[in-house]
């Protein structure tokens, strides 16, 4: 590791397959589906790693994200987000073609764009509908599920699957504090959803939803068939503001080096902006928690500089900081490559490569 | 451009052209050298054309930027940022053995560390001695520039080539709505600097300053010999927030697609944080500015969705809206290619060859 240039990603290997079995033993043990979203690492060979814990599929946020774990060779995919315009209709058509793909749907339009596409291939696609969990984002009311169910049912191309919704939420500042009473509030909106299907005599194969931060109350809630969880794998700062993992579950870190010092009480990183994102924990300063200086704030970043506010121990010119990020999944999306470590040796160099899938 | 798949990163081309063209003649007027910061696009040919436009050379932020930018046929580049850490140093004598390349440093043990290395291939390096002008990130104070440049004069390897300086605190909250009092309060630092340096009778050659926004004011500004200015190649939000540039000469949007419009007074696009970043503009809410739609706000953005607060005319399904982000530095590290239009027709894909230059 004192070899590596800085700044960079580096991933503990240990807790990784540590994280990744405890997820992977949740859901076992609840007889829960668990189907990991890849967007939180990006790698292939972490997405194997996944796959042979007993993870049923993968969950992808982007057509090309599917493309690039498609090309891999994982053979279930499901996206995640909806999918809307021509071009990429037909791109999903190109991969329904070549994996077993679902697709989340919130509007009868763009799900009979899709269905058409689907048809003219001979195919059909499994379906979800998403249902909006209170994040607010996309889905349809809980309330107007079975109907958008019934309409769905009629759209050739595609087959209904079940339902899906993401309890996002519960990582917002107003709530990260309680998630567990937010996650429970979210999964009584689901119920809804699940009893305006059972009135037009529907059953929904899959019922899925997403939070890692959740996933202790999903695995018990009656009806949930499937998690997405996907922080997990990496966790982050704002996954120990919500309680679900601890410092030492954190497996991602940015190792930086001290640039400057020039100014009393304040030493200047080389990961900025354009390394550790500018995503911020609810409830906590800075952009990310220094090890060996926990006392300090990252108070500022540039685009290429993070600026610490010393507290505490100072800091040596040329000092190598290892940094627990806010969100490891703004995070992988900035670098090119992460470096796997066990016992301060790297073992493993990983292409991110579904970085920049953003279309 | 109705054929391009979303979210595409696209550029007016004419606005561009007419950017590169206004701040030339500005420097040219003045008698300032201009040295564009190409952190601003990453972009080989947008540097070609600062270049043909009288550019006399590049600044780049990172060391491997400027070795993207050396690669492509770029003689002359400012890294302006310190070089820490044996890998670096090493990296940038490389990079001296090949172009004229010139450094900044802020630390006595920072320039012997490059000074060896450079004297150990034969060669002396340019060193700019980097200012705090009040920006509170690198440099030393303005009162002690006189004693490190004599410190510096007896570094071998290194050859003292004056001074600069970021005035990055007029783009802050706290300053943003009087850019020029703050800029003259970061000039006036810069004054004490070289009174400094005249007092151990040092002179300067290069006295090199930074902000698009302060560029007037620098360019009429005595000793002050260079910009590098970056950000009025596409400008963004920001710059429109610090009265030096209007809408219209906001030369890169993002082209998202909506993807739901499920919940009332609500669409979501398909442009997220890893696509928008999540740089905000002082004293503006939300995540860019949605044209056609200048009502609403772009609230929150997840990693791949944005979530509109609808105001005024509704979205559609599948609608293709242009985004103005609030800055464009951080936008254009997230895609791997920009599309150049004129009159509605793409006439340029520009790989984003410094993209993800990390290191």
């Amino acid at each position: 590791v004192d070899d590596l240039d800085t700044p960079t990603l580096v991933i503990d290997l240990g807790r990784v397959e540590r994280n990744i079995a405890n997820m992977a033993g949740l859901a076992a043990r609840h007889g829960i589906a668990l189907r990991p979203h890849v967007k939180s690492h990006k790698v292939v060979a972490l997405a194997r790693m996944q796959l042979e814990a007993g993870a049923t599929g993968i969950t992808c946020q982007k057509l090309s994200e599917a493309e690039v774990m498609a090309d891999a060779g994982v053979t279930d995919i499901l996206i995640a987000a909806q999918i809307v315009g021509p071009i990429k209709v037909q791109r999903l058509a190109d991969l329904a073609m070549i994996v077993k793909l679902t697709t989340v749907v919130d509007s009868v339009e763009g799900a009979q764009a899709i269905g058409a596409a689907l048809k003219s291939r001979g195919l059909e696609l499994d379906a979800l509908v998403e249902v909006d969990l209170g994040f607010q984002r996309c889905g349809v009311a809980p309330t107007d599920v079975g109907e958008f169910a019934t309409r769905l049912a009629a759209i050739p191309g595609l087959r209904f699957a079940g339902v899906m919704g993401y309890e996002g939420q519960i990582y917002s500042g107003a709530h990260i504090g309680d998630v567990a009473a937010e996650a429970e509030r979210a999964y009584e909106r689901l119920d809804i959803a699940l009893v305006s299907l059972a009135r037009v005599g529907v059953v929904p194969r899959c019922v899925s939803v997403g939070a890692t931060a959740a996933a202790r109350l999903a695995s018990l809630h009656p009806g949930i068939t499937e998690m997405r969880c996907g922080s997990y794998i990496f966790n982050d700062l704002t996954q120990v503001a919500a309680g679900s993992a601890l410092l030492e579950d954190c497996a991602a870190t940015v190792l930086s080096t001290v640039l400057s010092i020039a100014r009393r009480r304040s030493a200047v990183i080389d990961a900025g902006a354009k390394a550790l994102s500018l995503a911020q924990t609810p409830g906590r300063p800075g952009y990310g928690l220094v090890l060996g200086h926990e006392a300090s704030t990252i108070k500022r970043l540039s685009d290429e500089h993070g600026i610490i506010e010393v507290h505490g121990g100072p800091f040596r010119m040329g000092e190598r900081v290892h940094i627990v990020p806010n969100s490891h999944t703004t995070l992988v999306n900035e670098f090119s490559e992460m470096v796997g470590v066990r016992d301060g040796r790297v073992e493993e160099v990983w292409p991110v490569a579904a970085r920049g899938c953003i279309q």
